[in-house]
């Protein structure tokens, strides 16, 4: 098999660690793979250097930035793959350049447009490990780029992508997705498996292990994607496309969004393009407006009800403002008490009664649902805010996910 | 005037260090100059990378000490051009490839072969400041390369010869080449203007301001080179070519070198070659051999003095004991207790009794000169190692350097 094998900053951050991971890629090599191994920069290295620009400036030029911010993955491939040749096992280290990631001209949030994959090939063929300096590549005019946040796991599934890896395992400190956070249902279960689609939507819910950027590139580039701890031998998850995974549960897990806040729009006048205009106010200030709900308009008048992350709300409750100020909006409200409980699961797209359990779930339990939305995949509810552990835990037993 | 300016890792120690360069380099700038600006990386970085290296392995690929330790001058380079932008002055920072410079192959000790100044030129010509990450550069295949000790010298001097600079400035914490160590003649008075034959001899002399490998890569390129302090808005020392010095003084400098020790070979077996295989032997065994004396052969024996650095004595008894093995030496004497005074001078090439005045300078003060060896422009007599500062102290009036 050809496996890419990514290294979050806290996997490499000290000396010894990097050891741990040098033996276990020396692992994965002597049990007869083929092995690029994709690295952060030691974790506080990225934010040490960050203090040091700041020293200087508070808006310090990108391109300065990606030639500063670059350097830290550089030396976490270089110091792996002395080790890796030290115990015997021959390997190169390449800067994101080297192995031929080129992205857009977008500096400290560039995205990958193409990869070359020749020399990282060249060297596997040699029988060697490839270490990759995650985070970075180059523009076409050969300039450093860095990919932001998370960039070191687009730069594995990436490169994965470009080599038609088996596998590309994301290494962190956590053991994998979970059919919810252990920290609020101790029966949570790890998942073998789960969609690109599902875990789309938990990331998006809160899951933290993955950025979508990542999995969407996944899912994109048709790359099974493993996310595993560093620190145990525990198998991870696996985050597969759909067709790849035989026994579709009916839910693969419930998430919590504890970051909501609910804005309430009374007797806004019911003129056509009074949403549009609102919701592109909203979406000019920056605004992530989650869901929406619409009332049927009476009297030339109706309600709007939506949810911002409550970072957003300053800014949401400035843009309100203004249609209050032009007569459009009669009154607002803001609830800054509630919370998101999401289910999520592919099965749901073939069997009915699913939203049904969630509703009468909550109902058993006297809660209150404000919001409702759904997709093909995910029941979200908006709750009080004080319910939120208590509804988790009751769907995840409904949904059988600790059996 | 374009003027190139190198900042070695003490000028550029910490961030507080950095902005004083940073002023420095923008008021070149504002004086009217083009400015490119070669730095090391901040002090003890390098070091700390070479331990982490260590860590892992005592024989570490150079391929990935050179990816490894390439890092530490990005990261000054990126931070300076971030604290030009924010006084005001446009900056850009490069990489040393981005700068184009293309080095041989042999990776933690390459040598530049040719520098694309394109770039560079590009960024001038729209005003900027250009900062240039010293030290690096990349193979013909983009692999990139470090230069060994020194290295950021090197590369500011190169690049000052591939612009055709006007000056190049290299800034360190003394202010810049004197007549002799003012720690042994506090009357020793900084030289206004040097020819490179003059800094190579100083330089090999124990003058260490300047490596010997960066004159001459200066005296090569024709390449003007100023050393002077980065603490200090002292003029430096200029080191050019001989014609651009008008008053040629009949000596420039005393140096001291304590490193030394004599060796001494008696009854060697006079057959032809015998010099050249002893000599060869010692070369094949790294040993350093600086003045060498033969005596006529007496009898079919003759005595051979030669001395050596201190820290390779050990690998010439090595070499010598053989020969006594092969007894074709009777007898090996050692003299550790032995330094090297030496004067330096263009003008002795044109002036007679330069010589005499060194020899009856030492008779003044009772000094016996125990071996003698001339250039044309260079006296280094061997004298015993406690007579050494009185020596320079004396040559130094003889030659009236305090005037």
């Amino acid at each position: 098999m050809l496996i890419v094998q990514k290294f979050g900053g806290t996997s490499v951050g000290d000396l010894d660690r990097i050891q741990n991971v040098a033996q276990r890629v020396a692992r994965t090599k002597a049990a007869g793979n083929d092995v690029v191994v994709v690295v952060s920069a030691m974790s506080g290295e990225t934010n040490k250097l960050i203090g040091y620009a700041e020293h200087f400036s508070k808006n310090p030029r990108r391109e300065d930035m990606d030639m500063l911010l670059s350097s830290g993955e550089r030396v976490t491939a270089a110091l792996l793959s002395i080790a890796l040749n030290e115990m015997g096992h021959p390997a190169v280290s390449m800067s994101g350049r080297k192995a031929g990631i080129v992205t857009d001209e977008v500096h400290t949030k560039a995205r990958i447009e193409v990869i070359d994959p020749s020399a990282m090939q060249n060297e596997l063929q040699k029988g060697k490990i490839v270490v990759v300096a995650g985070f970075q590549g180059v523009t076409p005019e050969g300039n450093v780029t860095t990919l932001g946040r998370g960039g070191s796991d687009l730069s594995a599934v990436a490169i994965a992508g470009a080599l038609g890896a088996d596998l590309c395992e994301i290494y962190t400190d956590v053991p994998g997705i979970f059919t919810t956070d252990p920290r609020i249902e101790p029966k949570a279960k790890k998942l073998e498996k789960i969609s690109y689609d599902e875990m789309l939507e938990l990331a998006s819910l809160g899951a933290k292990v993955l950025q979508n950027r990542s999995v969407e590139l996944a899912k994109k580039l048709d790359v099974n994607l493993v996310t595993r701890s560093s620190f145990s031998e525990e198998e991870g998850t696996l985050i597969t496309k759909e067709e790849n995974i035989m026994e579709k549960p009916l839910v693969s897990g419930i998430a919590l969004d504890k970051n909501q806040a609910r804005v309430s729009l009374m007797g806004v006048k019911d003129r056509p393009g009074i949403a549009s205009d609102i919701f592109n106010a909203l979406a000019e200030a920056n605004v992530n407006v989650d869901m929406i709900i619409q009332n049927k308009a009476h009297n030339g008048k109706t309600n709007i009800d939506f949810t911002v992350p409550k970072t957003d709300l300053s800014d949401a409750k400035n843009v309100v403002a203004k249609f209050v100020d032009n007569n459009e909006v009669e009154a607002e409200s803001y609830n800054e008490a509630i919370c998101k409980v999401s289910v999520v699961g592919v099965g749901m797209k073939s069997h009915s009664g699913v939203a049904a359990k969630a509703f009468s779930t909550m109902a058993k339990e006297n809660i209150n649902i404000n919001m409702i939305s759904t997709s093909e995949i995910k029941i979200s509810m908006v709750i009080d805010e004080k319910y939120g552990e208590l509804a988790v835990r009751s769907l995840h037993s409904a949904y059988e996910l600790d059996k």
